[in-house]
């Protein structure tokens, strides 16, 4: 329904009389017993909020049936048509996959995508915030990286929405698409002892890292624990990155040489164990199996194509995208995370040890 | 020197007659026997300006020695501190690496880099020419494409700098930057050749893209011819993706047996060709050299590492930028374009059968 102005005006008293009237922003401002800047912020940048008035101010807005249309009062004018993507690495093809996922549902809003490249770097982080709260854009999804403080607060900044692909917060209430970390680090050991092998270590990302680094470790020791298959000191810590998967391989086959499989938290690092293995005339899959995480568009190209955990990485994007044009055209309502499915992609760099 | 309008309205007669002030726009009209708003299009906007009035108008600039300084009028003030890079295929790392060096050179500048991907859809690619017309960006670099007649087209009613990155226009006179693709193509052929390899063949990029097809195809032909070393009917035709250098390297094979080395005009197609040599217990190099073009990230990880031509993409990025740049801040000269040169990166994907 469009909100009409003048004609509230004009009839305003006769039909707040008669109960037919929307409520306005005084009414629940009154009810809720805040200022109206405040019920005005809770609609606009509910972010800004605590916790406790907003409850408060969604209650009044309920209870009285208030419709705040953001659009009524020309804030679809306003928008920019354009959305930004902030990654952490370019390079990383993961990111690419996930990109068309956001660039698909924005083209069907008619939209624009910027992807910013941070490259980790805080301070082009903030360069980049400054930008944006001058030139506008109607949203953010930021992607993959642990939300720092700061960084949330550079948002708050910003008032405007933003989602969360790939990552989580604990703190704030941002929404997020992302999997079950946890259980896919214990399906990954599970495929393995399923598959009859009894020594096996892991290649894990930091243990710092609490979104694809802690839970991935948890949720495979979990596994191996449960089953005691996991050899002692069997997990060395890597970066994600294709030389630490080489590196932290040499580390395992130096320490363990009689282990058959090992879990790598990166489809890179599975590279690069792959890699370390192969030019050791190890053959992969029968003397040491591989099984990686992420199911990067290179893992299928190599030989043995790589057994791996696929985040549906596309979905993630498409899905953070469509809960962003959500808040984007309902600022009132800041919409719920979801978890996305993993899949296991069984391929060619697992034995079975069973037969 | 900053040009003051206000003090040659005052004086503007006496200097003059000095012959001291700078010659004003109607000097260079005049002089050049055009109208005055074709002058301000070649200082503007020179690629709306035939070739010859062009050279008039220049050629008065220079007699009079006018100076049009764009950000004497408040031009600097009106930059949107925003370049565009239009790629057509986000998912290919090949980008990834030169949207590196493009950010990189826009950083120095304190600029932003918006990455628009057309997935090679003209749609899109014009969806985005009507955004940028109406939010308006500093310049635009079109990388890697053929440039179709109304992609210019479109860029022309931009009225902004365009540079072409890894591609080049031969009918326009668009700064460009990129390698030598033909000379590349010769030099994969001479080092197969003077590995000792006899019966060679290639998996080439289709002949009708002028970029990296058949200048990389015509290069290859040209050594081999010379030393009567192409098999016959040993070139097949791909589209530069993993697929076809898959099926490619199945065609040749079924043909040739007797191949000892293939070179593929993308990375992504050697990559193609060594899974179906290597999925047939066909060894690498052993029985069949491999040499690829690209360098992407991904061609060390493989095994055995990838030979391959490499294009200095971060360069070509960088460059493109600088040029863009130059550009920007010189509206009345078109940068000349530059050719970058190529590397043979020797890993271990081709043997030597002279020892």
């Amino acid at each position: 329904m469009k909100y009409n102005k003048k004609k509230n005006k004009c009839n305003g008293n006769r039909e707040r009389d008669y109960g037919l009237m929307n409520p306005t922003i005084h009414d629940i401002a009154k009810r809720a017993n805040v200022s109206i800047s405040t019920v005005s912020r809770v609609v606009n940048n509910p972010l800004a909020v605590r916790e406790e008035k907003r409850q408060r101010v969604l209650e009044a807005i309920k209870e009285l049936g208030y419709e705040p249309n953001p659009f009524a009062s020309g804030l679809r004018d306003r928008l920019t048509k354009t959305i930004v993507a902030i990654i952490p690495d370019i390079a990383n093809p993961f990111y690419a996959s996930m990109f068309r996922g956001i660039e698909d549902t924005a083209r069907e809003q008619r939209n624009n995508v910027m992807i910013c490249n941070t490259d980790r770097n805080e301070e082009r982080f903030f360069e980049y915030m400054r930008y944006f709260k001058k030139k506008k854009v109607d949203g953010i999804i930021f992607a993959s990286d642990p939300l720092k403080e700061h960084y949330y607060k550079g948002f708050e900044e910003l008032n405007i929405p933003v989602v969360l692909a790939a990552t989580k917060s604990e703190d704030h209430l941002l929404p997020y698409v992302k999997i079950d970390d946890y259980q896919a680090g214990y399906d990954a050991g599970m495929f393995l002892i399923r598959n009859g092998h009894k020594r096996i270590g892991m290649i894990s990302g930091p243990k710092s890292d609490p979104i694809a680094g802690q839970p991935r470790y948890e949720g495979f020791l979990a596994s191996l624990k449960k089953y005691e298959r996991l050899a002692d000191d069997s997990v060395v810590f890597g970066d994600f990155q294709y030389d630490s998967g080489y590196s932290g391989m040499g580390k395992l086959y130096g320490k363990h040489p009689d282990l058959t499989a090992v879990f790598a938290a990166s489809d890179e690092m599975a590279l690069g164990a792959m890699a370390f293995l192969q030019r050791r005339n190890i053959d992969v899959p029968r003397q040491v199996s591989v099984i990686g995480f992420d199911n990067i568009r290179f893992s299928r190209m190599i030989t043995p194509p790589l057994t791996t955990i696929s985040q549906p990485i596309y979905e993630i994007g498409k899905e953070a995208a469509m809960l962003l044009y959500d808040w984007i055209e309902n600022r009132d309502t800041i919409p719920k995370g979801k978890q996305l499915q993993h899949e296991l992609i069984v391929r060619d760099s697992v034995s079975n040890r069973n037969t």
